[in-house]
């Protein structure tokens, strides 16, 4: 089964496009979490049981977990390890946003790919094909490049023309092209800008995208829906992280986190 | 004492612009420290004591430490509060080519400048200022922005003309502009191209550079020198890492890498 493969999979057994950013802020924890040995584990844990059988992908963000130091790395290999082990059919992406050059991208490979064991890895494209090359090597992950991000000042570079064409759509077909040559690319395209979402869909073909911007961002799920699926009607998955893992600060926290995540699953299915 | 005059205090002190990269990839550390408890933070000791007199920053590079989990982690913090408890006056730059939305960004920031107490961090410009202030916005640290980068690949994008000019020229006239409103911000621009830097030292002005690719990459110390020196005779810091850190993979590593750096400090003060 090719990674592309394990994607659609979990994507069809669960009937969901939906990704839970597992980014537990250690403030923003429930309080008798917080005073637990491993508090980011212990609540990426509980979110995880509540909803694994409702999302296709969950997606740890690096910096929350770097933030604490080596005890933030060793909750985060906790967390990985953890949906590896007891929920094995859930495709896991590491939001991490790196890429240097050639060779100095092997100790992310390992970082990312061995270490933590994930599926996937978000990279940025400035510095090309050639540098990212170690991470497109590894036909058995999925490198997600940045394309046009969901952030407010994403157009300073990435709707800059070039040739008659923003930069994110130049990224888009490069991407979909010479860079996807094993079939284990993905575009990171934001919620936020559905009219750029359905220009990157015309031009990366039935490529799947990662679309982060749902919730507190101020995506419209019906808009991204309609703009972002390919041909099989699949293609896009849609990430919330705060409007699902901290829905509540108390004791419910996993239950809500649960009822959340079944609400965007319903409202993306009611557009698919 | 701002961030930039304390850069410009050890280039005096210590009459160098070199910068040694701390990039101690497992398997070419010497055979008798790889023993050790905490052989990457051993071996950048041994290199720091070896060359501090020498150098005016110092850059470990993430991937290398990350490839080992949290131990990694340990030891590249061991080696940062080394360098800033025996030998305060140095500028560590953490080379992680981070980035991501606004507040995610917070993440990184303690990373660095709190739990590793580093002085600066490199850093992708394709998500835009916006992004990115949470950086920009600490003024004692410096913001080292990718722009023009060393490897064969960089131009795939970084070449793409953006009304008339290539894109690096108009990411170091905005970080050169907007973005350095607090005066902490740096270029990274390789030293593999020469003509780029020289065009990169006309548009930022008298901004600082950091300038990778010499040695093991291919740049030459000359042309780098002459290209890239500002109006102050200096305004560069040129990294060696494999060439000065791996001279030798015996026990005389540390003075190898002391006699290298040495060289590389009377090649570049010969042409300035």
């Amino acid at each position: 089964m090719s990674i592309q493969q394990k994607l659609d999979a979990i994507i069809q057994k669960n009937n969901s496009l939906v990704c839970v950013g597992l980014d537990p802020l250690l403030e923003k924890i429930p309080q008798h979490i917080q005073s637990q040995e491993n508090p980011q584990f212990e609540f990426n844990k509980a979110i995880i049981d509540a909803t694994h059988d409702l999302v296709c992908t969950y997606k740890p963000n690096s910096a929350f977990y770097e933030a604490r130091g080596e005890q933030g790395i060793r909750e985060l290999k906790l967390t990985c390890d953890y949906i590896h082990q007891t929920y094995p059919g859930i495709i896991t992406i590491l939001d991490a946003k790196r890429a240097d050059i050639g060779s100095t991208n092997a100790g992310y490979v390992t970082f990312a790919y061995d270490y933590l064991g994930v599926d996937a890895i978000t990279l940025h494209p400035y510095l090309g094909r050639e540098a990212i090359q170690p991470f497109l090597d590894r036909k058995d992950k999925i490198a997600i490049i940045l394309c046009k991000t969901s952030n407010s000042g994403s157009d300073e570079f990435q709707n800059q023309l070039v040739e008659g064409k923003p930069l994110y759509e130049r990224v888009a077909e490069k991407v979909a092209g010479e860079w996807n040559q094993n079939g284990n690319c993905m575009l990171v395209v934001g919620a936020t800008y559905p009219e750029e979402l359905a220009k990157v869909r015309k031009t990366a073909g039935d490529m799947s995208f990662l679309v982060p911007g749902i919730g507190a961002q101020g995506g419209d799920v019906e808009k991204t829906v309609k703009a972002g699926l390919n041909s099989s009607n699949a293609g896009i998955v849609i990430n919330s992280s705060r409007g699902i893992i901290f829905a509540s600060d108390k004791e419910d926290f996993a239950t809500r986190a649960r009822e959340e995540s079944q609400k965007l699953q319903n409202e993306i299915n009611r557009y698919r």
